[in-house]
């Protein structure tokens, strides 16, 4: 007897923290019990070039021993202009903290792209595929092009990016994945489907410390240690914005939610539009919290759930995930 | 023996809150030992228009007895667009909650409009005037255009106004009187001032409730006894804010930080400028508050504090001092 398992594509700029995204995800699908199958993944410029996100994630699933999840190519500029060569000082020459890690035997997705992939998942698990956004929305909002039903057929879209209530990272108000191709994110806002934005209001508070980091290297496994390693870098960006070694725990917990393992006690389901004007506005997540002093009355037309606050710390959950990678 | 005063400007729209804050600005004065002298006042259109302003304001402040301040009527329209008509949903048709009060036997000052009279006093108070902005911007961008040396004239300016890290509430990002006039606001930002920005995140978490209401009409004082009235309306407008009967308390919580009358827990010197821009961010206040997570280091180039947070409720306080006028 086979039991139906839950679907799951990964849109990721493979990136340090995106490399933890990655981790928690296989590590959840490893647990039989979760009944999650990862369908594919796919990449996109951000972090790292899409190329080369490509080729860290496959050789991170490689270290995890799941070389057989098919991993695409995506869009390597955004929908205008170029790709700017992405964030080496917060990731590292290499995107994954000049950690060097073994290359993967496999070789990425022959003849088909990241948002056809994506589209070709949409229809084989038609009403059921779970979808991951942890760069930015470029590869979205290609495969909504491709195929403007995208939205029915999708079960849910949870994102990593914007910033509600808090300052962007990238500008005053906009946070990178949005802000890197502020088109796509305002077409993929703009269509009919049921999107959770995991913003910088949730992923900034929740950090990994020196002891975090510590427990992975001294877990002695490989994915741990690696991770460990990757994150020594980042740690040493974070000076400059927390003003100690820490790091922001952004796309690990897009997948955490997506996977419905962290409570989410503020997440009110609010209409939400990007700018993608050339004002200094650009790429703002725009969040319509007017509600927030009144319990969030409902919306009509609203259909993006904001996460705002969770209900626990998320660093704890997540390194016990990673111990398990 | 005579001793300098301190000088201040007001520039409002009255308004129920703007009454509040007229109230708190004369007691204020009214209080030999604060130093304090009223040496103008100016309307622009707003929660009314600035014809309809001046003379609620004429007319409250005889109700202090106070009408020897000169009022001067400023700009009826925004620097582009026309008056809308203001907010008669909130403040009533009359703008002070249909309340009736006395008419003052004064008239408006005749022959100089609010910005000229801005301007006139910033050079004979030269390095004293302090001015107070509760209003829409127009007057003090206007003034800035007759007079480009005005900012050197002026000590500080303290408005209320924009929102930081709390929703707008014009827009989801936009603030009323910024948005009102969003072309002058950018200005006034731009105009290298020191300028005390008090928005949402503190209006609207300090609040009058029906207790601080029923003590105003209680004390039996005319002066307290009309604006216990006058919020009866503007409670009802909050209902659907807050849930509940209550009002935010925008414009005394800006007078009363000119006059330092109340403590600052957080209000970083940040940079701000103001979205003018056509896009859905048109009003927005951008402050640059990407620090918060390090004790907003210091800004080049940075001339805005943003109050952010108060050291305590600010309703006492209010209520203590209005029952003072």
């Amino acid at each position: 007897m086979t039991t139906a398992r839950v679907p799951y594509y990964l849109d990721c700029d493979t990136g340090i923290d995106d490399a933890l995204a990655v981790a928690y995800l296989l590590a959840a699908a490893a647990d039989e019990s979760n009944g999650i199958e990862i369908v594919g993944i796919g990449s996109v410029s951000g972090n790292v070039s899409a190329s080369v996100g490509a080729h860290n994630t496959l050789d991170l699933i490689a270290l995890s021993g799941r070389d057989d999840i098919p991993v695409a190519v995506g869009a390597h500029d955004p929908q205008v202009g170029s790709f700017r060569g992405g964030a080496p000082h917060v990731h590292g020459a290499n995107g994954i903290g000049d950690v060097a890690i073994a290359k993967s035997v496999s070789s990425v997705v022959d003849g088909e792209s990241a948002e056809q992939m994506l589209v070709r998942l949409a229809h084989e698990h038609e009403g059921e595929l779970r979808v991951i956004a942890i760069g930015p929305l470029t590869n979205i909002a290609a495969a909504l092009r491709l195929d403007p039903a995208l939205p029915g057929l999708v079960k849910e879209l949870t994102l990593m990016g914007g910033a509600a209530n808090v300052p962007g990272n990238i500008t005053p108000v906009a946070e990178a994945n949005i802000a890197n191709d502020a088109d796509a994110a305002a077409e993929v806002f703009a269509a009919d489907w049921f999107i959770t934005m995991v913003p910088l209001d949730v992923t900034m508070p929740n950090v990994f410390l020196e002891h975090h980091r510590e427990a992975l290297i001294e877990s002695g496994r490989p994915v741990a240690v690696a991770l460990g390693h990757m994150l020594d870098y980042y740690f040493e960006f974070y000076v400059g914005v927390y003003g100690h070694r820490a790091s922001a725990l952004h796309d690990p917990l897009a997948v955490a939610v997506a996977l419905g393992e962290v409570g989410l006690k503020t997440a009110p389901v609010v209409r939400v539009l990007v700018d993608h004007t050339d004002g200094p506005g650009r790429g703002q997540t725009i969040c319509d919290l007017r509600g927030m002093y009144n319990g969030f009355p409902e919306q009509s037309g609203a259909h993006a759930r904001v996460v705002l606050e969770l209900d626990d710390d998320f660093a704890p959950t997540l390194l016990a995930k990673l111990l398990t990678a």
